[in-house]
């Protein structure tokens, strides 16, 4: 498995919610999370769920979030294959993704609303 | 002063994660809306955050939080001038901002710490 060094993007200023956002601000990264909490761990399932996500942009955001440490690939001899599993540094967004959860359904029509332990059915990758 | 009916953008899904970053996915929103709850309350001021946001970037994103509800700019006569406010709808995005700062301080290094109380220095819109 090649290990791959976490990489902090260049930084705009010191403020915490910039810096995150230096990482996260986009429109996939944290839907792709949003599914890892969800337990998904394949190429395959991401690529399934409803927002239709493009492949080439799953992959890259694949690698950014293992890049910058909120996901690790699992190998599972002798299996080739390998899983996909959050961090602790991916699974402290869990907070993030709730808010934004109940924020949107709070103020967005129609959306769908998440059962109670929505988000925990995952397992840690360094367990 | 011109009102704007509030714009929803086009959904990828009805998941209110996915929803709420069809408007808040990107690197600058969320900073903006920070130094909004922080008190800013004029164009120089935004434009003076140590981020050093484009011009045209600002203005953009001033616009798309107005046509998203988020925002209202609020004039005093006899000026001329307005100040922007954040609506009930923009303030309730304080948790998301405060979970990001806290997931920043606790995984990315040398970021500054925010007092308590922070992002209360507003006043909303409506009132």
């Amino acid at each position: 498995m090649q290990v791959m060094a976490e990489q902090t993007p260049s930084r705009r200023s010191e403020c915490p919610i910039a810096c995150s956002l230096d990482i996260l601000g986009d429109k996939w990264t944290l839907v792709v999370l949003r599914d890892l909490l969800d337990g998904k761990t394949r190429f395959s399932e991401f690529e399934r769920s409803p927002e239709g996500i493009p492949t080439n942009i799953l992959t890259d955001r694949l690698r950014r979030l293992e890049a910058t440490g909120l996901l690790k690939r699992v190998h599972r001899p002798p299996s080739t294959r390998f899983e996909y599993r959050p961090t602790q540094k991916g699974l402290d967004l869990r907070a993030v993704l709730l808010d934004l959860a109940a924020w949107g359904n709070r103020h967005l029509d129609d959306t769908w609303t998440p059962p109670s332990g929505y988000l925990t059915r995952t397992t840690q990758a360094d367990q």
